[in-house]
């Protein structure tokens, strides 16, 4: 799929099959969030990536808006170390852009996937930190939700003139 | 180019020829900022469209990292609207999400681009607020710095399998 065509069709995907996807897609996925930029090339990126039955269904009780994850059958946890980066700002922005890559990956591989929201709520933080175990110094940002999809959906164009401003305000 | 192509390949680029970036791709990039994914699908981003030269040079003066921003001759400021996401994680992760888009959407184009940050530095928000005349609730996140360039970069591999791990840390 064109890069152009790929950024313009992709949508969240919250309906699954239930069929997992393959090792090598979710290998190509990973790839795809090492290679974001981020401020001062610091990568400061780690990803956890979650196919355990249980672990997936404790996630579906807790988080309101991942009930899909279950059906899609693999999550990755996107986490930012703050050892490599301790502005808050650049390690959200840059683990953001790790995740918006794997999500263009997944589309271009024609399966679905759906970013959740973990950082910016305090008690989904403390329960990723605890289900995985996680450092002190490493925080869950988000959680890429991928796998086979039932259907497409149908492009949603978002573009709107009036957020468009030249020079200035 | 295809999706994993654009992807795995795209570099910050921060030399270019000083010819300006024409107006149709101007449009594709801000198209793909616009459909990136948002919490809530709030859409809360506004960009900023720079192209004039003293504004330019201003921030090439302020800005110890966007000193290649008159060379470029086109700058985008993407923008949060703090009245449509008043959770900053979110608001950052958005329009993140939005940059991340742009970049790949330039260098579909065959055309170079970096990211330089504004938000996590109170006197880049200032300078820009100011510079731009910026609404109360509008917060400059980052901003896309986008031209012709002189040449391409070489890949970078960044895949660390250390930094994968497999249902817990």
């Amino acid at each position: 799929m064109n890069i152009i065509e790929a950024i313009m069709t992709r949508r969240s995907i919250r309906h699954f099959t239930g069929e997992l996807i393959r090792d090598e897609d979710l290998e190509t996925i990973l790839k795809a969030g090492f290679q974001a930029p981020s401020a001062h090339n610091k990568q400061p990126w780690e990803f956890v990536v979650l196919r355990d039955r249980e672990k997936l269904r404790a996630i579906k009780e807790f988080h309101k808006y991942a009930k899909m994850v279950e059906d899609a059958g693999t999550a990755i946890v996107v986490c930012g170390d703050k050892n490599k980066q301790d502005r808050m700002g650049f390690l959200v922005a840059d683990t953001s852009a790790a995740i918006q890559n794997m999500l263009l990956a997944a589309h271009g591989l024609n399966l679905g996937a759906v970013w959740c929201g973990i950082y910016d709520s305090n008690s989904l933080v403390e329960f990723f930190s605890q289900l995985l175990k996680l450092l002190e110094n490493i925080l869950p940002i988000g959680m890429v939700v991928v796998g086979n999809k039932i259907r497409d959906r149908s492009i949603q164009d978002r573009y709107d003139e009036t957020k468009i401003h030249y020079d200035e305000w």
